[in-house]
């Protein structure tokens, strides 16, 4: 017999169940056997009742309601931004904690957003709601924090590729759909976007800001320093979608404190949590979305000192954003929960 | 009667004339009613005896050999590094100016490299050879010229996203086969690029240098300091091809000597020979390639202050890479030649 006490387990509701963050999401808890005990799927009214697979386990999504989250511990929301508006705060009174994949409560001064491998600590101070990072921001600060560690960073310039699964299914199908016709000669008419995806590239993503940047783009400023902890990184962004189905992708330039050479910089990335490093050009060995794709880790690669800067380093990555970009990273804050009993 | 004397016609041979960028030629030479004397076609032995229709005329098609040039004043050359390095001096030995697309040229000393909105007077010291930059540098000078007889550049970052046509036809045809084939469900097999271009990103263009950076990126480098004849520019690239069949896009952020307001940018920009700003967010106005196809000017929008730096301007723009990027800038050069009197 076992003197093992048995495993206790969470019961988690999962807003947004039948996204693609959502389905995503129900893979990784089956795959890293995440000790669910009571699943709830929740969604809009019009996916209630559809039945879904979890395992081995099929469960119907019931609508949302502010009532949905009575007794649950967790309860992970990745749906619209008045979703999170709306369950967000209901999940946290009924006594769950809330982890949440909008941009609605990312930079409040009293939700932490959290990147475990970075900064897993600020999961403590969370009030019910802990937010985790745009799926442009988490790659990007896995591969900036372990070298501001060694060399702080002054200035960041980072311009992104971003497929079409950040927007949702309907855009996986715009994809899908304008491709086919552009390749049969056939016009492309936009529903979800304002122009064609389809063999095309679009620089606007989420709404612009007085500034001239879209907020996409500040995301990844704001969210980057609130995450490490640094007021003063000075990070510029241009966010553009691309015709590529799953992963994001990045194009990074930053400038240290010192110089640091492409040897130190592999070497130090080849051994940060999250990340995995190829980086082989003799071989045609660096990250692209399609391998990414289905994958946990941030691929990064094309490192190398950046010839405009005497402290620079220059490099490129690509990574999953429905994985470490979105549920993967939710689970990973739970399990951080879970790990220092703050559940 | 008219007294005006007759327009002088020049002996034109084009190398390559069966390629992407070729085929614009011929389009551009008649749309542009250059004054083409006799038109040679020239291409490898694969394509002799082709008949391509040049406006209403027809041609066929001859293989290039040293003696091709024999009589022409112009000689266009856009197909393998290897042609350029065969046929541009000979042309130049036969008397004709070789208005060369290859990087084979463009960094000799005794070369001018040349967009003739910018350093059209560089023209006037050829010695047989004049070549064009490449297709992601063209349109980048064109908009940081304008800005930087303003205010002074310091440094350039820049990403791009390349259009499959930039490497010819048989990328065009892989992009279009591939992209049935994965919307089909099946796999894609990489046949003109080292990885599937179909749904997916490659951060690699031409051969890779020791310093990490490709060929393509060190280019931009090498050829905006020598078009605008200002060695002191920092520049540093990521290029990456994307599945788009035609025009070149880039994102760019610039560090001036003296802080530059976005109105004063677009301004400038908005006087800028060869440039079209489309910058009005409220309506998704910015360049976007699908748009850009088979136009002549460089579009620019996003204009912005670089939010990193004080001295800072972000900014994006799309290109036809076929037209200003390769066949109307060699044409644009062949124009000014003429209008000086140097052949």
């Amino acid at each position: 017999m076992s003197d093992s006490p048995p495993r206790k387990l969470y019961n988690t509701a999962v807003v947004g169940a039948t996204g693609m963050v959502g389905q995503e999401f129900l893979k990784t808890i089956t795959a890293r056997k995440f000790p669910v005990g009571e699943l709830k799927l929740l969604a809009t009214s019009r996916s209630a009742g559809k039945k879904l697979l979890v395992g081995e386990r099929e469960f119907e999504v019931e609508e949302t309601n502010p009532q949905s989250f009575e007794g649950c511990d967790f309860a992970f929301i990745s749906a619209t931004s008045q979703a999170s508006r709306d369950y967000a705060p209901a999940a946290a009174k009924a006594g769950a904690i809330a982890i949440d994949d909008s941009s609605v409560f990312r930079m409040e001064a009293d939700v932490p957003l959290v990147v475990p491998e970075i900064n897993a600590d600020d999961v403590a101070w969370h009030k019910g709601i802990i937010a985790i990072p745009n799926c442009t921001t988490t790659p990007l600060v896995l591969c900036l924090w372990p070298l501001h560690r060694v060399n702080p960073i002054k200035r960041v310039i980072v311009d992104t590729y971003q497929s079409v699964s950040g927007t949702g299914a309907a855009a996986v199908q715009e994809l899908d759909a304008q491709s086919r016709r552009i390749l049969d000669g056939a016009e492309a008419v936009p529903h979800v976007y304002p122009h064609q995806i389809a063999f095309n590239l679009i620089p606007e993503i989420d709404s612009f800001r007085d500034d001239g940047y879209t907020k996409e783009e500040w995301k990844i400023a704001v969210e980057t320093r609130k995450i490490m902890h640094e007021e003063d990184i000075a990070i510029s962004a241009t966010c553009v979608r691309v015709p590529v189905f799953v992963s994001h992708s990045e194009a990074v330039h930053v400038e240290f404190s010192r110089p640091m050479s492409a040897d130190e910089a592999r070497d130090i990335l080849s051994h940060a949590p999250g990340v995995v490093v190829q980086d082989d050009p003799a071989v045609s060995l660096y990250p692209h979305p399609w391998a990414a794709a289905g994958q946990d880790p941030v691929y990064v690669g094309r490192i190398r000192k950046d010839t405009s800067h005497p402290n620079g380093i220059a490099f490129w990555h690509a990574s999953d954003n429905l994985r470490k970009g979105a549920a993967l990273n939710a689970i990973q804050i739970a399990e951080e929960v879970i790990a220092r009993d703050l559940v």
